[in-house]
This record gives structure tokens, C-alpha cells and sequence, in this order.
């Protein structure tokens, strides 16, 4: 019996009227460095929004579901892309500028951009890929920034301001399909090319419902909400979006991401809820120790991208009062996973068990752990396994590019299309996820799970040990063993036997390293993190002197 | 070009599954009057769910889309029907036992339902029906009540709990169509046959995610909710659904419904949420006026389905501090239409002008203004028309019974699918809904429209009237006009000449009646209100003593 609702799609043009219409008071700010922060109502990026696509359709000619790139700071013109573009039918494709030219060229010809909107601060940036870009035919410069590297550039080039003046207010916003991709975002994989995730117009409202509902961020049309999260970095969390359908004021840090000009937004603008990755908050926490900052109007901080040090929350709870909302997610996920909002009845330093796990799964995400065997692991705070996810706004495959056949690697997607993660970890039986590990870490030991990190982590808790690096290893007997490689303290004496000992009164006997290796320096990725890939080689290679024990 | 996002449908059964997982330990709670109240957790429930599920299956042979109607007060045997009906895919019925006989007669039939969920109190009611529902081949009795009115019943009679006890506490639900029908409520109009409505997995799952919104009634796991609103009318404003969405714990009050058990029931179990219609409220008024009653658990009260008086709002803050939140929806709207939250940066005394008005639309109901004319209204404050909404949870049609062919009335419906709520009133520009007048009741006088209810609510403020009724009469020059029929105190000697004076200083000049009768009474409906087709009869049929004046 079919329903006699209205089949109304669920798209970002709806956002867009809204927001503009029934919100038109509310802003985006623009912090501008030194000068006054730069302010546009919703209605006027209303208005400007119908501008923007009037040029993309009849200026630059940008037809059907023709890509659209953004290689953009957090800023009030980058919004005016975000819901113009996807409203007009076409994609937005937000290029990551901490991207290595050669992968920012890739994603570029991968996703086939037209259009370039790109800030003038990042032309230098841009201009030397722009000779390998053969499918961008324009691009748009928008915001302050030296033109002249752009000089010989083969494509039309545009000032984004020039662009839209004079130009229609109103905008005749197609009815889509909400299953039509809105919005593309590629990860940034350490293996492999890059992988592009396709949000859906349903995807991205669906997720901006959950972003303000009051288990979630709660935003409304009294906060200011900061995001630090950059808007190329999965549509900045979802932030823009849930704020254009909630009122919500936006302060937007432009390029200004150090964290005493952070401190100085802050203490103008006053927001009320703000996010970002925890290493942002480290560097706000430092800056607010060392100078008197008024930071008051912040009722929480939202963090995720990483996990959350505890230290970090309890400083920014005792030492001013604002409560840090843990949360987790990835490209694939839109991102929002799960949210570390406590269950009721609790003493506060209960509390803080539940603040520190990565969060409660909401009624959109379902989740399984598939453990080492391969079965679903019971949720009962202890079973490890992979966690899998499946819901409305949750990637089921990657972006096929000009092939058009969606890309579903097997370790990314299982046969009945639940994601995996990659992430191993527990769940309690009130769906509160912990992770411990990265699925490619852990070490699959004759059925059972041992976790790296927990062995890294107990590690370097010993006073004589400076860092430790766990990995697995081939076994014969078990599948895999742990490897334990150790840098020691200068001057330290101490010996396998000890740490072995030191480890066996935190762990299960069976998760004891038998292979142990002192090494001068752990290996490390250019962003600082282990480099576990070179250890297995380094082992495989016979580099390392590795000592057998028990 | 198709995201790559994953295709998962919102259904009840996500609903379930959640609830009864992620909040196991919420409950739902049904006061029995004098006994202790039947505590359930959402746990039990889900496993109730799975055996209700089986027992219509495999005992009484539900299949499909067929329907199982409900004819029971708020409490958890009903929740369980709520849950496990639709997940299962068969269609919930609920039906309204506040209609008369015959309504309730020709709903069952037109629904064709097969199976009948009732309560043992409501037994009296229904078995008298029964011999007129050849379609209703079993019923289920729960709780307590007189069985024996049954013993000549020609449908199968069951108990609930027998029929539930030792089955499998797991149920495979399907994977259904979000677009398929969950829900059947039918409206209770005051012309013509009733007419249904059939709610969407979808348009419910929706809109128990905007009930959850921090900008609607933000209900979260730390919340208890006492839903007064009937699970009948309208899905009880959806807050069943949303409870399991979101883990709050409800507080059912069964068929307990009068002033002193409500608050008896608010003293014990300590919701922090309310929701009913303004008569409810006023008679908890006054027994908290009347006694002693702890009721500071309530942070919030919503109040829907009539206008509220202001006088009511004020006393529940001013004497309780109890919030009243105003919202507005009907059958046809799911029914969630708007909610007066008011805007940021007010001072008390404005914010109430804002929370007297019917609510703001959210980012989800499309709204506009049919005029006078036919072209749509200004949202000026000012400009009035009848109100047309859009929306994923808004009816596009009503349900067509066994013929299939779903109604669509000119009247309820626009040409291009809006739904005609037949409510007359403003908005403002920045989205705020006030209603003046239903429809069939404004005055269409030569391209402009009056309000009767504002020239009444003027008439009756006059000292010496005890009632005025105003109502449309044909005119050849302006297409209608108002006629007012007056009731005076007794032993009043006001004149027309006098009444008119007395509403020319209050409306503008246009917009004053030239027909006028002096009437003994006022003709009401069965429930009270103004009988205005009766009136308008009275005056073709020339039964009223009407003056011409000016």
C-alpha cells in the first residue's frame, strides 16, 4: 500500500531557500586578519548564490552534473559554492589544499573539474598544476591574493566578483532527484590513488537534520558556530549545511587557522559552539594558558578527525569550563559516526568514561564488529572486532570517474555493501564505540585480536623506553605474532626480559611479543605517524637484529 | 551522475531496532491509576515486538500491506502495535475513539482492517459495532476490562498476552519501501466522509527527526516525555517514533487523563516534557491552582492541535515556570507544521509576541499564501492569505480505500500538489505563521478578505454582548459580505447603530458589516464550537430578523 505523502527530494536548494528566506538575518562572518571581518546575511548570500549559478550556466557555460572545483579557505564566497552549485544540478568537487601537487592534479583530471573557484591566496598554489589540468576550461578567483601568476594560464580566467555583478537575484533551482550526487570529496589515502566519495543531495540533509539534533551538535538560530574543520575536509563535518537549516550564524576563519588569531575571532565574534581536529585545540589550549583570552561564550567544542587526548578535555573543562564533545567519523561516513554524549544518571567522573570513547551511534548508523574470524562480534564493552557501518549517509562505493562504473574495493565494502572502516574496536551493549586500533595494524593471532597500539602504548609507559613500534609479523604456527621494536632512552640499560615482564602485568599472556627488536629511531610517514609498512619490510628484509623470547 | 552513497531506507523498523538496542534500559512507562505503574524497558518492548510480529503472522495470518487497526489508550501494549505493525509491513491502524459509532463503523470498513488491537476498557464501545465490520476477522484484547460483552462476537477473539506468550523473541524484519504506507489516521472533518491519511516509513522517520531537532522539542535519552496527545491522533504529534529514535524514556497515562491523576502521574514519575491539547492544560491549571503539586520536572509543555490562549501560556511560566511551546500541524501535516521558538536577542516581553504566534517553518514545510485573488501573499506580517505547505511529511492525497485510486479534493489539494490546510493567516519575513481564521469562515468581500473570528472576538469584547457569530452572506457588489448575529446579556439595551460605532474604531471601514440580527443564541456544533452553516441556512431560508445598517 503505497503512502499518500508528497514525494518531496530532500536537497541542498532547499537548505539554500530556507536559510536565505525564513533566516535571512542570520550571517556569515568572515575574519579578515587585521581588517573588520568581512559579514553577508543569509538573504544576501541568497541572492548572490542565484548570481553565481546565473554565471555558471550562461557565462561559463556549466551544464547537467558537471563538476565544479573549489580550492578555498573557510570563507563566506566558498558558502556561496557549497549551496549554489549542488543546488543548480551541478557537483561541487572541494579540492584539499594540504594535497602534494601530483595527487591534487589526479583528483582534479580524475573528477574531470570545469570550473575552478579558488581563492587568490592559493593562485601559487594552483597555477603551475594548471598546464596538467586539460579538462578545466575557467577559473574563478575570488578574495585577495596576487593575480599575476596566473598570467600565462591556458584556461579562461574569471575575478568571481566581476562574475556576478550585475547579475539576476532570483534563480529557477531545478527539482532534483535526491539520490543525484551533490557534493565530491576524495580521500586522501595513504595507499593507492585517492578516492572520491559522492555525497547525494539525501545524504547531505539527512546528515545536517542529525548535525542539529539535541543528542548531536543541537545547533540553532541562537548560536554562532566556528568551523575550523576546513570546508574542503567532508563539507567541514556537515557544518555549513546544518547551519543554512537552522539559522545558525557561521564565523569562518578564513586562512587564519594559527591559533592566536583563533583566540582573537573568538573573543570578537563570540561563538557559541565551534570544531575542529584536535591538533587546533592543542595549539588554542596553549595560546589561551600563556594570554588572558575571554573565550566564555563557548558552550562546546566539537573534536574528531583523530582521537581526542583526555588530557585535552579535561583541561579545556577545568581550566575553562568548556565541554569538548568527542566525536567520529571519516569521508565515507559524511562524517558524522557516532557522538560522546554521556547517558543520563551519571556522577561527572563517570561521565568522563563515556566522553572519552568515540561515541554513541545514532538511529541513522547501524554498526557491527566483524572479529578476527570473521564473525559479528557480541557488543559487550570487550569483543574486538573491524567495525562496519551501514545508513542513509554512509558511502556504499567510490567514484568511478569517465569509466562511470563506481569503484567497491573488497577490504573497503563487504558483499551485502556495510562499509568497513578500517578502524577495530569494541562496543558497549548501549552502542558507546572505543576504538583501539587500525584494522591494517592489528595483529590477526590464531583467531584472536592483539591490538598494536595497546602494546605501543604500554610500552612507552616504561621510564627506559622512548618510543615502541608494534607490527605484525608472519607466524607460522599463529597467522601472525607481534614484532615489538624499541627505541630506547639515552643511556638506558634496560633488557628484553625486563620490558617483556613490565608488559605481562598489563596484557593476557598470549598477546606477549616473542620477537623483540632495539632499533635507533622508530620510521615515520611525512605527518610524524609510525610508518609500520617500512618495519614489516625492514623484518621481512632481515634489517633487524630480533631477539627471540618465550 | 548517481552518488555513491548507500540506498538504506527509513523505516519503523530502524526505529525499533535502535530503540530497543542502543536504549535498552529506556522505558516505557503506563500509569494504572492506583496501582503501580507497568514499567517497561525499550529492550522488552523490542522483544515484545518480535513476538507480536510472529503472533499476526503465524497465528492470525497478516500478510502484506493489510491493516491492524488499534483501539487503545497511550500506554505500552499500544507502543508495542506501533513498532512492531508497520516494521513487519503491514499498516497500522489508529483509530479515534472519540468518533460516534457510525464514523468509527465506516473507518474500519473503509480501511478494510482484519485485525483489531483494543483495549479491554474500550471493550463497550466496540462490540456493539462489531456485527457491522465484515472485514474484522480477529480481535485482540489488552489490559484490563469486561470480556464477557464479547461472548456472541462473530471475529476470533484473543487475549494479547497469550497470544504473545512463548514466542521467539526475534523477528527477521524486512527490508521494506520507504515510500510504502506505516500509518493510517483518519480525520475526524466536519463535512463529509472521514478521510484518511497514510503516513510513509519515510514521512514518519522525517519527522521524528525534526521532533528531536534542538529547534523543535530537542527530546533526548536524558528525557522523559508524557505524551496527553492520544496515540490515535495523529501518531500522538509522532513522539512514540521519536522517543526510539532518540532513547527518551515515556510516560504513558493510559485512559487517565483527568487533571488530578495527570498530576498525581507528573508528581511521581518526573517528566521533563509534556504534550497536549489547551483544554488538557487549562485543567492542570487549575488543579495546580487548586493543590499543592510538584511539577518543576517540566521544562517544557508543547501545546498543538487548537490555538492556545496567551493567558495560559503566561500562567504556566508566571505561577510554574513551565515553558509553553506553541506549535502547529494538523492530521494532514504529520503533524509537525511549525513551532514558535522565538528568535535570538529578544527581551522576555518580545519573545512573547513570538511565542503567541502558531510557530517558525521549518527548513522541511514549505509554506505560502493563497490570497484572496489566487496569487500567492507577501510574507509581510500583514498580507493575508490561506495557508498551502510542501514537505516530505505533508499528505499529497488522501487514502482511496479499496477502489485504490488515492482522493484528491480541489479543496485540500492545489493544482501543482500542495496541501490546502484550509487555515487563514500571515506570515512574517522572517517565517513566523499567525493564524486568523479557518477558510470556510473568512469573508471574501470584492478581492479581499475579512476575518469573522477578528470582527467576533471585537463584538463579543463590547460589554453588553454575550456572543457574536460572524458569517460570509452573498452580495451582489462584492461577492460577500459579513452578516453578525448577536447575543445580548440579558437585559442589555444596545443598539446596532451603537455595536457598529463601537467596531468602526477597532477595524478599518470596509470591512464592517451592513447586515446585522439580534439572536437568542449562537447555533453550536456537538462539541461547542459555532455552527456557521447553520447560520448562513438561517439567513438564506430568511429565518433571521436582519437590519441593513450603513
Amino acid at each position: 500500500m503505497l503512502s499518500t505523502m508528497q514525494d518531496v527530494p530532500l536537497t541542498v536548494s532547499r537548505l539554500l531557500r530556507h536559510g536565505s528566506v525564513v533566516h535571512g538575518d542570520s550571517q556569515v562572518i568572515t575574519w579578515t586578519g587585521d581588517a573588520a571581518p568581512e559579514r553577508r546575511t543569509f538573504a544576501e548570500i541568497g541572492r548572490r548564490c542565484a548570481r553565481l549559478a546565473h554565471a555558471l550556466r550562461d557565462e561559463l557555460g556549466v551544464r547537467g552534473d558537471q563538476r565544479v572545483g573549489t580550492l578555498m579557505w573557510n570563507n563566506s564566497d566558498h558558502m556561496e559554492a557549497y549551496l549554489a552549485v549542488p543546488s543548480m544540478g551541478a557537483v561541487l568537487h572541494t579540492l584539499n589544499l594540504r594535497l602534494p601537487a601530483d595527487q591534487l592534479t589526479w583528483i582534479v583530471n580524475h573528477a574531470a573539474d570545469r570550473v575552478l573557484i579558488v581563492n587568490g591566496s592559493l593562485l601559487p598554489l594552483l597555477a603551475p598544476l594548471l598546464p596538467h589540468l586539460p579538462t578545466v576550461e575557467h577559473v574563478v578567483v575570488a578574495g585577495p591574493g596576487d593575480r599575476s601568476v596566473l598570467a600565462d594560464a591556458r584556461p579562461q580566467v574569471h575575478e568571481y566578483e566581476e562574475l556576478l555583478a550585475g547579475r539576476e537575484t532570483g534563480f529557477d533551482w531545478p527539482e532534483l532527484d535526491e539520490r543525484e550526487a551533490a557534493v565530491l570529496c576524495y580521500t586522501s589515502g595513504t595507499t593507492g590513488d585517492p578516492k572520491g566519495v559522492a555525497y547525494s543531495h539525501r545524504s547531505i540533509y539527512l546528515h545536517a537534520m542529525q548535525v542539529n539534533n539535541a543528542e548531536a551538535f543541537a545547533m540553532t538560530v541562537a548560536d554562532t558556530m566556528l568551523p575550523v574543520v576546513p570546508m574542503f575536509h567532508v563539507n567541514a563535518w556537515g557544518l555549513p549545511h546544518a547551519a543554512f537549516m537552522a539559522g545558525t550564524t557561521l564565523l569562518m576563519p578564513d586562512r587564519f587557522l594559527q591559533p592566536a588569531p583563533l583566540a582573537e575571532m573568538i573573543e570578537a565574534e563570540r561563538p557559541t559552539l565551534a570544531a575542529a581536529v584536535p591538533t587546533i585545540w592543542q595549539g588554542l589550549l596553549a595560546e589561551l594558558d600563556a594570554r588572558q583570552r575571554d573565550v566564555a561564550s563557548l558552550r562546546s567544542v566539537i573534536i574528531g578527525g583523530a582521537a581526542c587526548p583526555p588530557s585535552l578535555m579535561r583541561a579545556f573543562w577545568d581550566r575553562h569550563a568548556i565541554r569538548v564533545l568527542h566525536a567520529w567519523g571519516m569521508t565515507e561516513t559524511s562524517p558524522l559516526g557516532c557522538i560522546a554524549h554521556p547517558p543520563k544518571g551519571l556522577s561527572e567522573e563517570e561521565e568522563w568514561a563515556y566522553r572519552q570513547t568515540q561515541g554513541r551511534f545514532p538511529a541513522s548508523v547501524e554498526a557491527r564488529l566483524a572479529g578476527a574470524d570473521g564473525t559479528f562480534q557480541p557488543w559487550d564493552g570487550k569483543s574486538t572486532g573491524e567495525l562496519e557501518v551501514r545508513g542513509p549517509w554512509i558511502a556504499a562505493a567510490y567514484y568511478g570517474g569517465a569509466a562511470g562504473v563506481p569503484l567497491r574495493p573488497e577490504d573497503k565494502f563487504s558483499p551485502d555493501g556495510w562499509l568497513r572502516t578500517g578502524d577495530v574496536g569494541t562496543i558497549t551493549p548501549d552502542g558507546y564505540l572505543t576504538l583501539t586500533d587500525r584494522a591494517k595494524d592489528v595483529i590477526k593471532s590464531g583467531g584472536e585480536w592483539i591490538s598494536s597500539v595497546e602494546l605501543e602504548n604500554h610500552l612507552m609507559a616504561h621510564p627506559e623506553v622512548a618510543e615502541a613500534a608494534v607490527v605484525a609479523v608472519p607466524d607460522e604456527k599463529w597467522g601472525e605474532r607481534p614484532l615489538a621494536t624499541v627505541v630506547l632512552r639515552e643511556g638506558a640499560g634496560v633488557d628484553y626480559a625486563e620490558l617483556r615482564a613490565f608488559l605481562a602485568e598489563r596484557v593476557a599472556r598470549w598477546q606477549l611479543p616473542e620477537r623483540w627488536a632495539l632499533v635507533p629511531a622508530v620510521p615515520k610517514t611525512s605527518v610524524g605517524k609510525f610508518d609500520k609498512k617500512v618495519i614489516r619490510r625492514q623484518y621481512a628484509d632481515g634489517e633487524l637484529d630480533v631477539r627471540q623470547l618465550g
